[in-house]
């Protein structure tokens, strides 16, 4: 087996605090860390065996192979425009929602994405293995080297493009942002009318269950599905001072009427 | 300790079919179970020790004492009108959004609800301990006996009263049935772009576990919560051809912005 590529880590956040000692676990070495606060880039590179903290975008006489840009969405461009990389690197970043292209800002060809599907948080532990990696490259020698180092640490690697990855980020946006918006709505309901939301997690617990065991179509349940219409009437009058909720009631209900319902006539 | 009431159950769906066995394990005698399709209240009884399965609303020849109305929200102002009970009977229902009221149409003030928040289907297992009952009774005596037979069954008893049951099943819609219907859009997205939604499945589980532990406000993440109207619009643009998606992603969107945004300002 040939020597692993060397990795820089451009950022010092979520993504980056996780991926960085995740790679070197399965025998990947750390060059630097560069983030532009360097006290995150030192935190980060105590986890890691012999990386170098580092708040300069001149890599040109850096020995790492492979650069990934775990930063904000937002700050992807400027670092890619910012960044002197040494000939031949690679420059990958970790995003779901920008376009691999935006990265040739940095003047190279080598680019890919390299885009673990999680939500991060420092002090949570994770467990790569089962995370999916979505990976995209237009060389092939890129792509090849990606994906070697996504089957590594994960069981799960998809070969995407900048279409699927959207609709996939889309995707994610309705089964994960939009849903704890939801959860945040019943969290403000429950506690405006001096319930405790620990009521409704078992309930959430085997609704999400439900779900995942069965596929979210098969399990709908509630007013809308069934067409009590008297039922929503009676929640939307009860949701009478509190215009928007009462408008995303209606929209979702209506939704689920227009899917369930429509197909029986 | 006094001897534990008889029950009889009214209904043979998917609450009496976990409830039933549920009460007998506790050593609640279950007398008759109804079901106006008589195949379906056989079905039940073959898992209780000694009940009649009956298709006639006329008790008042029954031992039973406490009479469990567990059909659809649709179906229980009918079966209070056709109900003839032994004197001196309590009639409660297990709906969430039924007014207890409804069950006055029996002639009785015998009344209450025995609300298990929770999904049921007859295929999964139900561990009753775990599951949140909300009991709800004008006269003392009535509460005192749900209150009872609650306990035993599940750790979590809450006294609820029709308004804030309401308040409760309007929370649970949100937290649930919506939820739901969101990854039912996600899982449409998946399918129409060919990409299988098992990909999602890991951050929905991580997800949810951060809401549960953390609140839903402090685990709110994505574009909307960030202020990317870039992402926003480039969703949007992406949704074009499906307007009812499109217009749930505008409303949710613009939503989690007034929500978390303002506050900023």
């Amino acid at each position: 087996m040939s020597k692993k590529p060397t990795i820089s880590i451009i950022g010092a956040g979520n993504v980056a605090w996780h991926l960085a000692p995740a790679l070197e676990n399965i025998g990947y070495v750390v060059n630097e860390v560069y983030s532009r606060d360097i006290k995150k880039a030192k935190a980060l590179v105590k986890n890691l065996y012999d990386a170098e903290a580092v708040n300069d975008l001149d890599f040109r006489e850096s020995n790492a192979l492979i650069f990934i840009v775990a930063v904000s969405d937002k700050a992807i461009k400027k670092v890619a425009n910012g960044i002197d990389l040494p000939t031949g690197a690679i420059l990958v970043h970790t995003s779901g929602s920008q376009p691999m292209e935006v990265l040739a800002y940095a003047g190279t060809s080598n680019i890919g994405v390299f885009y673990p599907l999680q939500t991060f948080s420092k002090h949570s532990k994770m467990d790569f293995s089962d995370i999916p990696i979505c990976i995209e490259a237009e060389k092939k020698a890129v792509r090849k080297l990606l994906k070697s180092m996504a089957t590594q640490l994960s069981k799960k690697v998809y070969k995407t493009n900048s279409e699927s990855r959207k609709a996939l980020h889309v995707a994610a946006v309705f089964a994960c942002n939009f849903t704890n918006h939801l959860f945040s709505i019943s969290e403000e309901i429950m506690k405006k009318n001096k319930m405790d939301f620990e009521i409704l997690k078992p309930l959430i617990v085997e609704t999400v269950n439900k779900m995942l065991d069965s596929g979210a179509q098969k399990s709908q349940t509630g007013p809308a599905v069934r067409g009590d219409f008297e039922t929503m009437d009676d929640h939307l009058t009860f949701l009478n001072d509190h215009k928007k909720q009462a408008e995303i009631y209606q929209l979702l209900s209506q939704h689920i009427v227009d899917t369930y319902l429509e197909k029986d006539d």
